[in-house]
């Protein structure tokens, strides 16, 4: 298959990229992205990636931003990151690359476990999050040609944990690795309307 | 107590204020609020609103709108609705709300049975369910000065039935009357973190 994916030189990115590398056709997106460049905050250089490489078979998305606040210091401006970036930012590459995708295609976006299990300051986060997982659930029922869409909720990465780790305390972090296999589940597998709690 | 009920006069609205009615003094909202008027898509408005009215004990809103479209037909530009209003519009009555709550005050906002039973045309609404459901339990694990947030999550309407019942083949709609006994739970009871399920 041909293969976007949004986020390929970050943590969870990376290993998404080299579980899918031998037996696909990938391209790499992001804003430096090595193959294509990408902002997915902007809706014109959304739709100015998908004209650049035409037809593809999947696209996952595995970058998405939020400010991390407690509730008390979120302002509505604050909280515009996680609605610009890791809500619609997802949700804008599935409404301008639904063309592009092959009959059969796939859509995978990147939810996380603090929708499920929160963690302060991650009110913004869950909230982009929780949005995401409820628009992929009723999105599936009725795409077109048989393309399906699916999210992957990643606990906490070991490989983040130094940066990430004082915020979630008493977690039980996983590997980029297993949280690479989800979107492989979701790219080769069939199922559709699914969030992938990689917990 | 006194309680600030946003979208007093819907269909949901009317029934919350008549049930706390009888033991609180209730002050009516919406664009052409009884009592005070607010636009909820509007950040200056709500807290125009909030500086007129002084402080509360509750803040309840049962308004909230998203565009009906299939996922094909789904723009970015019609999906600003949905996030515009159900979405940032209910987490903005929270953000610049709470310093107008008084200790051990309480939050209850409006989500909706479409993001755990998906109908056609509701992604852009589920969306914003998902979004508003996944911010109160994030939020409520640090709300500030004991206040409490709870959102309710009402099944398709009786008295909806007639205008939106079309588009929720199968469904058993509840009672508005049952719904608005959710809000008093929350805004009478002690749970935080909550989504009532009324289905
Ligand atoms: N790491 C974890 O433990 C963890 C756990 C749960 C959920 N998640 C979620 O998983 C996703 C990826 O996390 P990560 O830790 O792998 O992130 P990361 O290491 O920070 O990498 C982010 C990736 O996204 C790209 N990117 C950032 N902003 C972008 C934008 N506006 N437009 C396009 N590309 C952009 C970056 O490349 P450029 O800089 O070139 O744009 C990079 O490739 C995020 O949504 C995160 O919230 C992560
Ligand atoms: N009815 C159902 O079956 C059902 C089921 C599940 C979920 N819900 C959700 O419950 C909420 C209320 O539904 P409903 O059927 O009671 O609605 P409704 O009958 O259409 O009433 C909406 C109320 O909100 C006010 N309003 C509308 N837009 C507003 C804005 N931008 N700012 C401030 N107030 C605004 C309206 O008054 P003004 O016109 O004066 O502004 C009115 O009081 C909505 O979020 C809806 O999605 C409803």
């Amino acid at each position: 298959m041909r293969i976007l994916v949004v986020g390929a030189s970050g943590t969870i990115g990376q290993k998404v990229v080299e579980t899918l590398k031998p037996s696909h056709e990938v391209l790499r997106a992001g804003r430096n992205g090595a193959d294509v460049k990408v902002d997915i905050m902007s809706p014109d250089s959304i739709t100015a990636m998908y004209k650049s490489i035409g037809h593809i078979d999947a696209v996952i998305n595995a970058s998405g931003g939020a400010n991390f606040k407690t509730v008390s210091d979120l302002t509505p401006e604050l909280n515009e990151k996680g609605v610009e970036s890791k809500l619609k930012g997802q949700i804008n590459l599935v409404l301008l690359g639904r063309e592009y995708l092959n009959n059969g295609g796939s859509f995978t976006l990147t939810t996380g476990v603090m929708m499920d299990d929160p963690i302060p300051m991650g009110s913004s986060a869950a909230m982009a999050n929780g949005g995401v997982k409820a628009f992929v659930k009723a999105a599936a029922i009725e795409m077109p040609r048989g393309i399906r869409i699916n999210c992957v909720s990643p606990n906490i990465v070991q490989e983040s944990w130094e940066k990430l780790g004082h915020l979630f305390a008493g977690f039980t972090p996983v590997s980029a690795e297993r949280v690479a296999r989800a979107y492989v589940k979701s790219v080769e597998g069939s199922q559709n309307g699914q969030n992938y709690e990689v917990y």
